[in-house]
């Protein structure tokens, strides 16, 4: 069924419990499978039934299996009731960008998540060791009945500090501001500095969540292409003269949906007109961390000026932690701080002491070594079956989640997303990620969960039915009949 | 010097570096002074000298001890830079309220916080227990790698909705939604349901955050006079005839600063005229922990028709974990939930399955109760004190943690909390808690801080002097003198 690993320092409750969720998550257990008896998973795997009885009570409580008495253990149906929401958001009824963020737990449903935009839980098993938590709550643990200073611990904020200056970005732990993650950074900037009525530059393609989250606020979005050394600068500075933009967001590493980098000649270029025109630059910088080798980025380039930095631990650590940090000048990052307290008065104690114990027990380099050489593998491996299915690849990008291919141009992509859907692969439309939601040919694809033959599979089998249909069409001559 | 607690569960080292943090905090070991060395304090507490080196390296990596090699160690006096801040808080030179929740870390300069609105870390101590951190770890480890579902932990919100079925709330899993703490409820509330140019009732005195909060929005105050049974309901009526508001914001039980909770009576015409005039309401109940008996809330008087409800673990439990939870019904909860997306995207499964332990090991009842012994007998005493040192104390209230209590009439209060803050004693005025910031010869005390006979002495003192000048004066027919 599967293999648990002895050697590791995850329990094997854990593990097994983790492995079981996976093969719901993947639909190689579906819904109304009978699950292995207590004794019969004992021995196969050699644990004792009481590690198998407390894995299958934690997936009782997650509501994934159900006990039907002597009948045995069974994987749950409920989960199906959330299908309609996605098919929803990919019929465009709701607001794209709140309900894939609410999709989240698509996993449990089955569902392939192939243009996810996070790691597998598996990935990031042990990325916390629990020795690492337990000397982290130990550290904590007078510290539990006092509230963290709203700017962060001031010993986590030494090592950001540190990691920071170990990317080339010269910061001290005075200029750095503690966060829940990047979309609280994101909030924060927008809260800080942004009234209605003011013009922001956005990527194009780019982050759907900010999009929404600005227009929410009555700021006017001009997008700027992304292209694959950075942002197109033309365009950059004919919207500089014409809109006087307040702030400019960017990702200039790893950029999400691309996968693309800037190069350094762009991002100088980039500052330059930040300066001439008066715009404040937001530097998105939460995928940086699976970058495979040195990249450059606007705050390693100017000094913080003009530029507020922000990253996060959610996506290459632990999503569970809710760990981000910013970092600005004096004068911005108290705005920034004073927007914080408003919005939740600051963050907890417990999780900034356990992310200073992972950093203090200098896990976190070697984690993100392991981490960035099997996304490599992924990457690779992906793009091949990907490409091999009929999907383009123009420009594979340097690294990190994600792969941004397109479909052949007379295939229609919302068709193709929701029949994909109906077969329990979630793929996410590239209009999804324009500003204005115009249509495009690409899909971002998530490297780690795009290996699956079954993608590739499903994909390579369409695509041929899609073009042998549309040769017939073109024999029949109906040109006017929708591809089914 | 102190004692420690064999039979507890929080380790030794942490037992003594929580008593040195309080002995520095309320001054009994000055800046400069020296510490008994290792050896000295370990022969003393009959503990290993381990036991002591770990606690003096936390009390150095706080940088609240400095270690001057042979010499010893010394109590470091770095903080006393952050002493303008509050000062200048006092003075009105800043937003009050951004600043006095910047003030949490003046614990550590050896300010006497009489008008803190939390209760002393010493007292949270063993409110989470290590075992019950222990257990959650080991359940949240698989999740440790998941993303926590943005409503909530699905379990948490079942132990939450019993918590809230526990005090008359009629409430299920799926109409709550959990949050970073109160101050985040607020927020997600304003977001959801506020614009600019809206009217909002508030109370008054009230809670200072809300009011900066609103006014940065745009949005207008209007508030209302807060009695010790409840709101002024003429006041009430006209305000909702006159401004036709979009919601109130309301403390109905132990309310913040004054201590004063709600008659069923009152709640009930509330109510009523939030209907008539069709507004909603937010309820907080982030003190509400600590009410002693049965108290009526408008959530269980309406069953969340109309009623927005929040309340949170901060402050009774443990500040460190920064809880939250909000209960509405289906559509109101959809939007919020929308902004909690929006704002920081969900919250963290570790924090949630910490607490999912707390609650499910049943220790939340019985730390709460003993909590509330202690709460009691700290009111009564505190109240004496005050009382017998000439403050007036027309309405006790029922419990919680403040008292709202005044200075005779002539007493200029400005000067008073100014040169209290000189002797270390942060008060905090009346008018930090009007919404027009105007005048009020109140101030708000914290039961657990104010028994401590520094606070009555000074007060005695300074207050008869004060009377001594105003005789003076009065002889001397020299009223325009200002008072010193």
């Amino acid at each position: 069924m599967f293999a648990i690993d002895r050697t590791a320092p995850t329990p094997l409750a854990d593990q097994i419990e983790l492995r079981l969720r996976e093969l719901i998550a993947g639909g190689l257990l579906p819904a109304a499978a009978r699950l292995l008896s207590i004794r019969q998973l004992a021995a196969q795997l050699a644990v004792s039934p009481n590690t198998v009885v407390t894995a299958y009570d934690r997936l009782m409580a997650l509501g994934l299996i159900e006990s039907r008495g002597t009948a045995g253990y069974f994987v749950r149906e409920t989960r199906r009731a959330e299908l309609p929401d996605a098919a929803a958001l990919e019929a465009g009824e709701e607001q794209e960008g709140v309900w894939l963020a609410q999709q989240a737990n698509d996993q449990r449903a089955g569902v392939l998540l192939a243009s996810s935009g996070a790691l597998p839980p598996s990935w990031l098993e042990d990325a916390v060791p629990a020795a690492a938590v337990q000397r982290g709550l130990a550290r904590a643990s007078a510290g539990m009945a006092s509230r963290c200073p709203p700017q962060g611990l001031p010993e986590l904020r030494e090592r950001l500090a540190m990691v920071l200056r170990g990317i080339g970005i010269a910061v001290d732990a005075g200029r750095i501001l503690t966060t829940y993650g990047g979309t609280h950074a994101i909030d924060l900037i927008c809260r800080a500095f942004l009234q209605p009525g003011d013009t922001v530059l956005v990527e194009d393609p780019g982050y759907f969540l900010i999009f929404d989250r600005l227009r929410k606020d009555g700021v006017r979005i001009v997008p700027i292409q992304r292209r694959p050394d950075g942002l197109d600068l033309a365009q950059l500075e004919a919207a500089s003269v014409e809109h006087r933009p307040r702030l400019l967001f960017i990702q200039t590493v790893l950029h999400n949906p691309t996968g693309w980098s800037s190069t350094a000649a762009n991002l100088h270029k980039v500052l330059m007109l930040a300066e001439q025109y008066g715009f404040l630059i937001a530097e998105d910088d939460v995928q940086g961390h699976f970058h495979p080798g040195h990249a450059t980025r606007l705050a390693s380039l100017s000094g913080l000026d003009r530029v507020i930095y922000y990253s996060s631990f959610c996506k290459a650590l632990s999503p569970a932690l809710r760990i981000g940090y910013m970092a600005a000048d004096q004068t911005l990052l108290k705005a920034l701080m004073r927007e914080k307290i408003y919005s939740v008065l600051t963050t907890p104690a417990l999780n900034e002491y356990v992310m200073l114990e992972v950093l203090a027990a200098g896990r976190w380099r070697k984690h993100l070594d392991r981490l960035n050489a099997k996304l490599l593998a992924a990457r690779h491996a992906s793009a091949r079956q990907l490409t091999q299915a009929g999907l383009l690849l123009d420009h594979p990008g340097e690294g990190g989640l994600f792969l941004w291919a397109s479909v052949p141009a007379d295939v229609d992509l919302n068709l193709l997303v929701q029949d994909a859907y109906r077969n329990k692969i979630l793929l996410v439309r590239g209009a999804t990620f324009s500003a204005d939601k115009q249509a495009d040919a690409h899909i971002r694809f998530n490297v780690a969960f795009s290996q699956q033959p079954r993608l590739a599979d499903y994909l390579r089998e369409r695509l041929q039915s899609l073009a042998g249909a549309r040769a017939a069409l073109g024999r029949l001559n109906l040109r006017q009949l929708t591809v089914p």
